[in-house]
């Protein structure tokens, strides 16, 4: 069966190489359907790849009067992808069955092709460049600068003045803020001898970067490299067990493991230091169109790693009040390993 | 019947004044509950209002507990603000009446409190800094530098290097790309005489602000001002079009009309100009903690307008390949009139 409505945009843009946000897309058999409104029509038909682009002002109508007439019986859905009025919308008037398959898209897109990987490897690439200004940037000017307005600096590295999207707002966390895993920026100021923890990545051609390091505030030589030299006995310490468990992974992450494997490899480290109580979330996430997508490396999953999946490798430890560690990756599988893109 | 679920997060702030972004939130009769996980649970106890704070990994599993506790038999919840699995994974183990009632926290929000209209109108002068710095920029900078670039510098300059959140992304458009009314950034270059639309805002305690101003660049005396001379005719023709349609429904729009009504004083002035069906969308829309909401402006609505609503006047002519003209502001109806936030 090969009936499909989508109304994700990245979940529609994998189909046919365009997507705005305001389209339904129809995979009826052979043919696709891009429904989208005026504004958005004349960069579709000039985008789109083996679809058929059409205008409507109510793309629900549209879409059942096209379902309607293609003479389908079954459509699978994704039911985080509708929300209850749209699904509604569209099943009173449709004789025809929906099959909920969530997540749909993303189980289409777990493993990337050859080309993708070429994209995911320069999106990486452009957010290594980031990373290297915004350092420049702190080294020469971030002395006594807010959270708040290095946060902001982080946006202008990383989207090269506005010229690259971001993957997702940047974390940008001094000392204790480091400690909580999704910190906002506060007008905490940047000290020598701080611990600065920066979480961000870009975008090219749609597919996202991510990476985070942890760094030792020193205004003549702070970098975002592996290296680092904390001024703090417990910084080093911790850093040390964090680096050791993502480096672990990355080295024995093999094609063939189950994603919980991969997880254990981090977490187990984290666990015989002591610290596992502190390692609060999961190893990592797939990354491509969407910044968070399959596979989940978590302890529970059983998914099967397969070569060119795309996923990050982020072990954390937060000791609350005090600081928190991170360090991640992006890596690809190629040849059976992890490379690190 | 006073029980109700929510999932919206403005829709939630409003109810107890705090909100994040995985939350459910129970109104049970008398009592109210905030169910959100570990990250945000400290913050949330801090600022709720007469909520409790409930610690769950689950939230729905949570929610459902309670639900099942409280011994209720029905309950609301917009359509609109669950997905199709959300809804499934409650109803399905519930057995009570779930009554979908759309746009639910819109409709209570319409009518704004004094302490809203405060904040909104500080939101609103908040912006117009953000756009002063930005003419500023121009002025000096702004020869030759794209789209692009100052479409950054809107973000830079609006969100004071970050202090303050955006309302949306902002539009920086010139001449031609000015016609789309929801134009990205290109690479194209700000000349003298050109014509530049920018359309920004900013939050201030979780309230938006929303102004569009159409500009002629003149790097000695560019500015965001109602007044403007164009260099070409064209332009100036059409700007005082659309001046004369936004200041008449200002002048004249009053408590008691319609929305339809207003709608058509910004209207029925572009249409006697000739430029009706360049007119593409509606005259505005309410401006809250939602920067697009309750009441809508546009030319079906039968919304009776009433004091302390707070809403956008943004009409427009679009060229298609020539250019575009907007002008908006944000009024309140006070003591039965439009005054501009």
């Amino acid at each position: 069966m090969n009936n499909y409505i989508l109304k994700n945009e990245n979940a529609i843009y994998y189909e046919c190489e365009y997507s705005c946000d305001n389209v339904i897309f129809l995979k009826l058999g052979e043919e696709s359907f891009f429904i989208t409104d005026a504004r958005y029509t004349v960069e579709a038909q000039q985008e789109v790849q083996n679809t058929q682009v059409i205008e409507a002002a109510d793309l629900i109508a549209e879409a059942i009067k096209i379902i309607k007439k293609s003479k389908i019986k079954k459509i699978i859905f994704d039911g985080n992808d509708f929300t209850f009025n749209t699904y509604n919308n569209l099943i009173a008037k449709l004789d025809i069955k929906f099959l909920n398959q969530t997540n749909f898209s993303q189980e289409k897109r777990v493993i990337k092709t050859e080309a993708e990987i070429e994209i995911l490897s320069k999106a990486a690439k452009l957010g290594r460049k980031g990373f290297k200004d915004l350092a420049k940037y702190i080294r020469k000017n971030g002395l006594n600068q807010t959270e708040k307005f290095l946060h902001f600096k982080a946006i202008e590295k990383m989207s090269q003045l506005g010229d690259l999207e971001l993957s997702f707002d940047p974390i940008v966390a001094i000392n204790k803020n480091a400690a909580k895993p999704h910190a906002l920026p506060t007008n905490k100021k940047l000290s020598k001898g701080d611990l600065l923890l920066v979480d961000a990545g870009v975008k090219y051609k749609r597919y996202c970067s991510d990476r985070t390091c942890t760094s030792v505030v020193d205004f003549e030589k702070l970098n975002f490299k592996r290296e680092q030299r904390f001024k703090k006995k417990k910084h080093q310490k911790i850093y040390d067990i964090v680096l050791k468990a993502q480096l672990n992974a990355i080295e024995k992450a093999r094609v063939g493991m189950k994603a919980q494997e991969i997880d254990n490899l981090t977490r187990s480290i984290i666990e015989k230091s002591g610290y596992g109580k502190y390692f609060v979330h999961s190893t990592g996430h797939g990354v491509g169109l969407d910044i968070h997508e399959y596979p989940f490396i978590n302890s529970k999953s059983d998914l099967i790693i397969e070569n060119n999946m795309v996923f990050t490798i982020e072990p954390g430890i937060y000791l609350p009040n005090e600081f928190g560690i991170r360090i991640e990756d992006t890596v690809a599988m190629i040849n059976g390993k992890a490379v690190i893109l």
